[in-house]
């Protein structure tokens, strides 16, 4: 018998029928001797509902009461998921985040989870009851509702099993795992069994928006190990956890990319410490974010190169701002391209293999592919191309690492 | 400066615009210098919007998870006040059941409260906020969500005014007070200024359904006055207090009826102990409620008739079960009319006046309306009458005793 904790999304709960579907799944596990906490999003559509009818009122959102008003949502549904189980002769106990004393901040909006009470829990599982968990709120300590902010039923998800100590959290989604690239790119893209933390992370920053990164990496810091899998379709799924020697031996777990990327370019600016700063300083202030960062050594030695990333959306108000600096600098000239893409290779078994940029950066020029940046981390290497070379781009590489057949790299 | 508690129904606020008008309602009387509490009950048409989400899934609905359900529909009200007062510069915060504590019994879905805790909310009023509570639900000993049951939110808000000590509990409805009768029949019936918890109790069971019975018997119990205004326009409305000096000394404060009556009458039963219960006994075991009951001796001596009314919809059942009761007494006949109604007139003043009874009764002769049954009790004389009558009886009496000038009888 395992300890599984269950979290189905907002699409998942979107309609009674929905709701019975997930109803007749967590009973398959339930009658595979497993012990089920199920959390549940608010059904798609009524947090915008409940959006609609404050907007009617006011501009001005109260994040207090906005958390009293959204948190409805997720009560609805475990409301309803538990009637279904019932009909199904299956003991079922719905709470509130505010009934399970899902301890948050008092950041309204974006709270965060601070600590959960399991004996209540412990004590229906033991009963044999399956317990339904309202995701995406907590209570602060002064017992005022907070809500998570985006993704937060996922985050609910993972510190429930983490304080449960549960075997897996399965998060169900509409999509049936996590691929070695986009399949509407690549065709013959291969769902993974398993893959790493790291990967997953790197992955899910690139664009393959699977999973929120900060319940990743919440998962990871706890060690829980995490499942994403189709509500609408069986299968296994793709298992998310830390390395270990039965992990598949592939180099490579697979390619993201980012169609909305942006470049800057500063060239010529005088070479001297803090520079970096003064160059970046103005665009953090104007909360724009910013991705990859490039400096190289201008050949004439006393000046400097430096070049970054941003969202495409972010282009016209960075290159305004890098141009103010450029003249306070006395920097040379400052370009920049917005037709531009990212295409990431991503695996842990980068960290111990040299030969796999020069197969990477030989398979892009056999292709045409003209590389603009290339930037590299432990388990990722990330090059910039022109927009149009995308889709070639990312073909290319699914081939070249012939990702389509499980573990041959 | 008065403390207030305010309750708004569903009706007063089903829309983003009432509630807008209910914010405003609650300034006017904070601008007063009165310190404000709000209860309210879910959007009209939300309860039914739940109730058919659950039906779509289960024909039994369970009844913990469905006060879970249920509960959620004042609180998105709470949130959307708090908006609306926030959004005017007024300080408010919004509270469900659970979070100030309206301890109840374990009754799902007919919880009873207990206690509710005063201190969380007297410190918000303190500092000047408003507070706005949820209606008809509370929490258990196990920290459950229950819900009140029909007329829910006007308990609610009696019971903080009691734990609060408040001056005044102001009921707000769709209509502007109590009337001295139904204006549908009596075009001149008037809206009485004042009437005592007796009186109201006998209005509201004979068919002024302004205010649910449970909440007007609690306020008469914890000495809490009550107002019933209209949330729609101006005016003082109704005071609901018990009988003081300063009341207004009309001898009868109303006249109720209740169009849908039928009576039965068993003729020449054996006059014997316990013949009564013979009688009325398998009447209540079938769920049939009685309300007059009227014994005379008979002309012999040894037997005795026996009248008492049911709801018109459980003549047929309750006229097939005093037959066979009849024919195991040995009595004589059973007789029965489902064509009649009831009047009765109201008023504290009748204990000390006995004239009131004949006046009735000379009125209504006058007017040849034909008296089938009598029955009185310290602050009501109900007649029993063919339903024809009704209007012309109901006028006749309104008239007679002078009921649309204020104070004069």
């Amino acid at each position: 018998m395992k300890l599984i904790v269950q979290k189905y999304g907002g699409t998942s709960v979107g309609s009674p029928e929905r709701i019975e579907n997930v109803a007749d799944r967590v009973l398959r596990s339930r009658d595979q001797g497993h012990a089920v906490v199920v959390v549940v999003s608010a059904m798609s559509g009524e947090t915008d509902r409940l959006l609609s009818l404050a907007a009617a009122i006011t501009d001005t959102l109260v994040p207090r009461e906005l958390d009293v008003l959204l948190s409805t949502g997720e009560q609805v549904t475990i409301a309803l998921l538990s009637m279904a189980l019932e009909k199904r002769g299956c003991p079922a106990r719905s709470y509130t985040g505010t009934q399970v004393h899902i301890l948050t901040d008092s950041a309204h909006n974006k709270a965060r989870i601070q600590e959960i009470e399991d004996q209540r829990i412990h004590a229906d599982l033991a009963a044999g009851r399956v317990v339904v968990v309202a995701g995406f709120q907590g209570v602060d300590e002064g017992g005022n509702i907070t809500t998570l902010g985006r993704g937060g039923s996922d985050t609910t998800a993972v510190a429930l099993a983490a304080a449960l100590k549960a075997d897996e959290c399965q998060i169900y989604t509409d999509v049936d795992g996590v691929y070695t690239t986009d399949p509407r790119v690549v065709p013959d893209a291969r769902r993974l069994e398993r893959i790493t933390f790291e990967e997953m992370l790197e992955m899910a920053s690139l664009g393959s928006k699977v999973l929120q990164i900060r319940s990743v990496s919440f998962a990871g810091r706890y060690n829980v190990p995490l499942r994403v899998l189709s509500s609408f379709e069986e299968g296994e799924g793709t298992l998310i956890t830390y390395e270990d020697e039965n992990m598949e031996q592939a180099l490579i777990s697979g390619i993201a990319f980012n169609r909305d990327e942006a470049k800057l370019t500063i060239l010529g600016v005088p070479d001297r410490p803090g520079v970096a700063h003064q160059l970046l300083g103005p665009i953090a202030d104007a909360n724009i974010e910013v991705d990859m960062i490039i400096q190289n050594v201008a050949p004439d030695g006393a000046t400097t190169d430096f070049t970054f990333t941003v969202h495409r959306n972010d282009y016209p108000g960075a290159l305004a701002i890098l141009q103010q600096t450029a003249n306070k600098l006395g920097a040379r000239e400052v370009t920049g391209d917005d037709k531009i893409v990212k295409i990431s290779l991503v695996g842990v078994g980068m960290r111990s293999h040299a030969g796999i940029a020069s197969t990477m950066f030989e398979a892009l020029a056999r292709e045409g592919v003209n590389i603009r940046m290339i930037s590299t981390s432990e388990i990722k290497i990330s090059v910039v191309v022109d927009e149009k070379y995308l889709e070639l781009g990312v073909r290319t590489l699914h081939d070249a690492f012939n990702l389509a057949q499980p573990g041959t790299v």
